[in-house]
């Protein structure tokens, strides 16, 4: 984590991001892989930043849920970087499927997950940038505020 | 948009059809693109149909539901006519994901969302069956009462 | 469905499993296809046990909650075998999305899900291991209480 492997965990340094741990599913009993290949797409679980919690919308501001979707990114990316070695590998975010926890009748999961969106664009640049859907729901496991798969194209 | 393109344009001249106009996240400040393609595959990001809004099986009736499904889409058609400049490029739709605002209880997703299979199937014929999942949700982007979002095949 | 072709049947038949009569959508007016394929690529639309519905953290318990995972599982094998003739034709489970109808406030979704989960590695070993989102939500299909769509890697 610590060690610049590549030029863009040297994007990351100079962002001042470090990368969490990555999430390792077992610990928790649950029974699926952070990531799984085939050819050159990788599939990243669902992933969240278990830090924020709650409804957006309700016990949530809007940015709030920004800023969870921006840690659900950086899960996502810490998962990544431990499969591949270094995210220089990331050759396209293709696909990003975002789900906000959010109070009835909020609208606004577009802006929420701006957050998982704009960090892959300032990390990745123009390969960062995605398909996408966002969708409100009212529960997610162990209370996130919001949860991110993606869909990667990698060397 | 007015102009006969391909074979797919004149199928939907002939079934009475004008495409909207595809949207445009910047417009709203969201963060991701229409479509992303690779290599024969191409993710359209999740879209709806702005002026149909509400809960089904609530607000809005099974119909309507239906209605707004085929709301949404048409608007993954223009989002891929933009992208492909004729829809005569699709090869198949492979998925369908949809989300359906849905009243506490309501149980018929399936039948709301056949109002965007059923669109695909007129429009694509054999090339447009696919497989699809329909989920209930409390919350989407801007009170939608229905997002779509699809995995395609291209030339 | 009794006869036995493959491997994997023969695993089945040692676990005790016989797999559900597959949906056919067309029986409940759904306009999709169970499966759909591209090149080494099959996505399984969202299928479900029937005979388990309700909300899990309320009308059901976790373990209620796992066992509709499971049967839901289930019921995407017989779509995947009576596509592929044998399930000895999957390579790999690439991908699980799994929707759990619950309870406001319920968060448990990965531990429901597990009965997925868990039954694709009883059955399909390393083949079985996949990514995997669970995402909580407040209405399905007929009131199912998980619904389940995987994508899977076939010769």
């Amino acid at each position: 984590m610590g060690a610049i492997i590549g030029d863009i965990e040297k994007r990351l340094q100079d962002l001042g991001i470090t990368l969490p741990e990555p999430l390792d599913p077992t610990k928790y009993g649950f029974k699926f892989l952070p990531v799984n290949r085939h050819g050159d797409l990788l599939y990243v679980s669902g992933n969240g930043d278990l830090s924020i919690t709650g409804q957006v919308g309700g016990d949530l501001t809007v940015e709030q849920g920004y800023q969870a979707a921006r840690g659900a990114a950086l899960q996502c990316l810490a998962v990544m970087q431990k499969e591949l070695g270094t995210l220089d590998k990331v050759k396209k975010i293709f696909k990003v499927l975002g789900f906000i926890n959010s109070a009835p009748g909020f609208g606004q999961q577009p802006a929420v997950l701006n957050g998982c969106s704009d960090l892959l664009i300032d990390v990745f640049g123009e390969k960062g940038k995605h398909a996408r859907s966002a969708i409100g729901t009212l529960a997610l496991p162990m209370g996130l505020a919001v949860e991110v798969e993606m869909l990667v194209v990698v060397e």
